[in-house]
């Protein structure tokens, strides 16, 4: 019985959790296609225990991020149009989660093709709401 | 003065966290090296909900990720002489803690030549220690 209550008791919680980091990665990509890579970058925590593992490892915070995306995606054509899928998020303590999912870019030719890749994303819940501590994109 | 308390009783256990994850990290190296991949795989936790990111997702118990490294690696010539390296642990929460780093195959050209990557880890301790609960590597 008392399990039971633990258990209804906890749901709420962790449904909550898992619809705001979902929110989170929506608004990731909604602010990545109106070309906002300073709000896309804002999704990291600004630490300098940050990490991203891409072709390369970055640390830092919210400014690393940003250099290194506009590196990587210099203009609005070479960002192209991101959509995440097969998201699933998963709760490891009560402010850890772990994320992962396809991201997939369309683009012309010209700006570099089409691209698709999978992601893992440790998110923490901070002051400033779920923020991602450590992504590994390949 | 309370703070430095907390601190000073937290740290040993933090320290012996790494430690473990280190020597558990160590271990599947050398079961790796003495081409003994069920011990490889065992150092995953053995429950539906263990992800594996490479090329393709793997979801599943040891077996499940033993199958994959079967498949991938179908010969202990194939395996080569693997080594870790530049590996960093945070302790995300008092049972969860984050690897990453990286890895290196030393192999014969027939074998697929040498192959290096970067790995995240997400380990949970459990009843039987510290388990892989989630590996991205790229």
């Amino acid at each position: 019985m008392l399990r039971w209550l633990v258990l209804f008791s906890c749901t709420p919680l962790l449904f909550s959790q898992a619809t705001e980091i979902r929110m989170t990665i929506n608004n990731s990509a909604a602010a990545w296609n109106r070309g906002d890579l300073v709000a896309f970058a804002s999704a990291y925590e600004d630490s300098p225990e940050t990490t991203f593992i891409g072709r390369e490892v970055t640390r830092g915070g919210t400014q690393a991020i940003l250099d290194r995306y506009r590196r990587t995606y210099p203009n609005r054509e070479a960002m192209g149009d991101l959509a995440f899928s097969e998201v699933q998020i998963r709760t490891l303590a009560p402010n850890i989660a772990l994320a992962t999912g396809k991201y997939g870019l369309k683009r012309t030719a010209v700006a570099g093709g089409d691209a698709s890749g999978r992601f893992t994303l440790i998110f923490r819940k901070t002051a400033a709401g779920w923020k991602i501590i450590h992504d590994h994109s390949s």
